[in-house]
């Protein structure tokens, strides 16, 4: 009796309250702080490749280097996965078979970046020569040396484009395989690890690669290191991803550039025109006004409804930090309003701006619209709808640059290109597999573990279900200020080696 | 009887019919076929030389060009005329004393030209490398080299920054000067030449230079040589230009990028609020709907009226080239619209589109608004017309980054910048020295001259009448379709010479 009462309030404990790191989480963590030197010089030669699309021989590189990364770790059977389409980015595979072991775990991380814009990133910073700095720019961090003691403090940040999205995923997995190694530990687990090359480009060719590879890549689940950990700092365990797809919108106006003084009034101006179109989406409570937009969504489970009432709420940190005194979609917090699909403006052009600016009246105006889908949607559908609502909009609407025919015959006139698209994806946290996961990651730190039901980006979860039949879950580790997708790319330091203690805490689950 | 008949019957003629040339008109004309290899020679050395406002070096060069091109041609008290601000470009001015002659006319036009984006200029194009095509490229032409037999014809084209806005006004006013001088023609006025630098930033050091240099630039009449002929092909005498200035606008939201999937819906959308502003400046039949901006428009004279409907109609024909079903202020025609104030983008950016668009919420958005005003608006208080209208839509306005403070305390903050801005201008075509004008003019054509009492345009004029007390009139001689502010300027052959002619005829008016 005593002892059953004893086992019950062990349970309790683990269930409810702070728990202490495991033995394993601690090795691991120690082989980190004594190889900084090392792992960090690996990873600055590793930015330094450039892993954009538009230069596929910096991609080429980007997949040798990892090739080399793991057979240096004795990681074997490594090789590239192409997809059957010539010409792509391949994946980037290894193994490790652990005797005895009858299960197997993937890590999934990508190793492309999304494309550069050099002039817009700050002053000495350049996407494909790394820096570290004392703190984030935005707190008045300063350029220092890498030091030769290999003394890093949490707070540093190294900037470069891939720092924190996503070449960190693939030195932490590599480095936390290397940490159990060296520490003589033994997982309960095959290991194998798949480096995607277009996941910023929307995974284009996942589909092929999957089913070409389908047997070699057969796994009891993916571990999906993607993303950043949750804006409190807290480690996140995330079960689901928003879907994405894009509309590239271009109105016609004049064909040639007109002198805004002797046409303005009378020729249209496409800026107007497509100002007009973009505010007829929205209202003022940032609610999109495309009929049927919210249809389609699948409602969250009891289950996920709690999770998403336990996550901390950010709202006033991340408007304090962002410096935003109100939020788009009235009424709801940045959780609850990533759980529904989205419509943002990625960017728009007419003519131009700043020193370049001309008094002209420019020949067309540009944006491009993100559509961000949830658990329900059909990226296709999505579109069509948004297209619909042009349409009711007065617009003629093409997938061609407009004939003379049809400039003469129409006064509004716009050209939609219909990018490719992912489907949203949600994995329930109630899997038994999915549980050794959560115990793993708790197991490395002494505060709360978030369990996002949704993150807010997008990842192409909904392959892996498809064409494998895998069950997927996404242990993120940078951190949230990381300037993903734009200029200023950065990853923290602390982030970084916390990392591979939550993956190589994974890779040891039980 | 018979003879007061004859009389009257002769001016019914001139007034009413088709004019022959004047025998002075032909000696320039052929003067020009003559030595068309060394007047398209020296163009083409100018074009070469850059005249933007980005490049200084380039703009003195020019200026210094200009200097030997009159002192080439014998004419006297040359000289660079700086305004009291320093570092600012010279006008480059000159003249020619005619014994006897009581009254002097003053020709201007301007060297500098608009900013330039190389990129966006067709293949094969650079805007200071000139070259030489048999058409328009919107009408297949094809790149030629320059001819060695002079052989030109009117059709072709050359390509280059400011060839047609406005160094042609340059070379046809010396070279118009050569064609009377070396054909022993002595005008009847003495004779001017003053040449801006700095007219497409707007001009806003010439209110210096007119007030420096006043008794020196004192004359009966300015003949400004800039601006396009009528779309009709037909020469036009313009009589006044609209005024102009800019706003410059920035929306901002987050202060760093945000992932669009992670915050999309929730952050706000700096696009999304500048299109939803710029909407709200205009109705869907291109009227502007901010309160009070078509007041104090001085409205036209009965004779301004009559010339107006006078004016050939090009509606149709401008749709037809242009590639545009509709106009944008319904129900009014070209040269009716140009008649009132006006409000166009120039320009508008927010994040990157095209090959460079990632998927973000941009930091800010930006548009430059283009104000075009008529006789009675007054620059500043059509600015702040606008600036009010915006304020009316939530904004919180400033003429700074917003500081810290700022943003948590307003959920919508605009930067708005109040360029410098110029004042219509309107000359009464009634004045004895005007119908002068109007005489030569029409003796170098057998068809229309078409009197416009305001072009879309805008010149610095109300500056001549406010610093000199100068009378001004405008005789343009560009082709219309010459793209002057944007991209692929060009300038039609048959326009440079028959300008040439335009201009000498005026020179020699009696």
């Amino acid at each position: 009796m005593k002892k059953s009462f004893f086992f019950l309030l062990v349970c309790f404990l683990i269930k409810q309250s702070v728990l202490a790191q495991s033995p394993e989480a601690l090795k691991i963590r120690k082989y980190g702080s004594e190889n900084a030197i090392k792992i960090i010089s690996e990873f600055s030669e590793f930015l330094s490749i450039p892993n954009v699309a538009s230069d596929p021989i910096g991609q080429q590189k980007t997949a040798s280097f990892i090739m080399e990364m793991m057979q240096k770790r004795g990681i074997q059977n490594t090789q590239l996965l192409n997809a059957t389409t010539p010409n792509v980015p391949p994946a980037v595979y290894g193994e490790v078979i652990v005797p005895g072991a009858k299960q197997t775990l993937i890590f999934y991380a990508h190793y492309d970046g999304q494309p550069v814009n050099p002039t817009q990133w700050a002053a000495g910073l350049e996407p494909f020569n790394p820096k570290l700095f004392t703190n984030a720019l935005t707190k008045n961090g300063i350029d220092i040396p890498f030091p030769k003691d290999g003394n890093y403090q949490d707070d540093w940040r190294i900037y470069a484009r891939g720092a924190s999205d996503d070449k960190d995923g693939v030195v932490a997995i590599l480095n936390a395989y290397d940490a159990i190694k060296k520490n003589g530990l033994t997982p309960n687990y095959n290991l194998k690890f798949f480096f995607e090359g277009e996941e910023e480009a929307g995974s284009p060719h996942l589909n092929e690669i999957l089913e070409k590879h389908k047997s070699l890549l057969q796994s009891n689940l993916w571990i999906i290191c993607d993303g950043p950990v949750h804006q409190s700092g807290k480690k996140q365990i995330v079960f689901g991803v928003r879907g994405d797809t894009h509309l590239d919108l271009t109105v016609f106006a004049s064909k040639r550039p007109l002198h805004s003084g002797h046409y303005g009034n009378w020729a249209p101006n496409p800026g107007l025109m497509l100002a007009k179109l973009l505010s007829s989406m929205k209202d003022e409570k940032g609610k999109v006004t495309i009929k049927g937009f919210y249809d389609d969504v699948t409602p969250l489970s009891p289950s996920e409804r709690k999770a998403l009432d336990e996550v901390p709420s950010v709202d006033e940190q991340m408007k304090l930090e962002l410096g935003i005194n109100d939020v788009e979609m009235q009424g709801l917090n940045l959780f609850e309003s990533v759980n529904l699909p989205s419509l943002n403006i990625n960017g728009m052009q007419s003519g131009n701006v700043g020193k370049m600016v001309s008094n002209q009246i420019p020949t067309n105006a540009t944006a491009v619209l993100d559509l961000r889908l949830v658990l329900g949607n059909d990226w296709e559908r999505q579109q069509q709808k948004v297209i619909d609502h042009i349409k009711t909009q007065g617009f003629y609407v093409t997938d061609k640059e407009p004939t003379d025919e049809e400039r003469s015959k129409y006064a509004k006139i716009i050209k939609v290109i219909r990018e490719d698209g992912v489907n949203a994806q949600r994995t329930s946290m109630d899997l038994p597999i999915i549980q050794k996961v959560i115990t793993a990651v708790k197991l490395t730190t002494n505060d709360q573990v978030v369990l996002q039901p949704t993150n807010g980006g997008t990842l192409p979860l909904f392959l892996f279900e498809k064409y494998l039949k895998a069950i997927t879950v996404t242990v993120p580790i940078a951190n949230h200020d990381n300037n993903q997708h734009a200029e200023n790319e950065n990853i923290r330091i602390g982030n970084l080696f916390d990392g591979i203690v939550t993956i190589g805490a994974v890779m040891m689950m039980r």
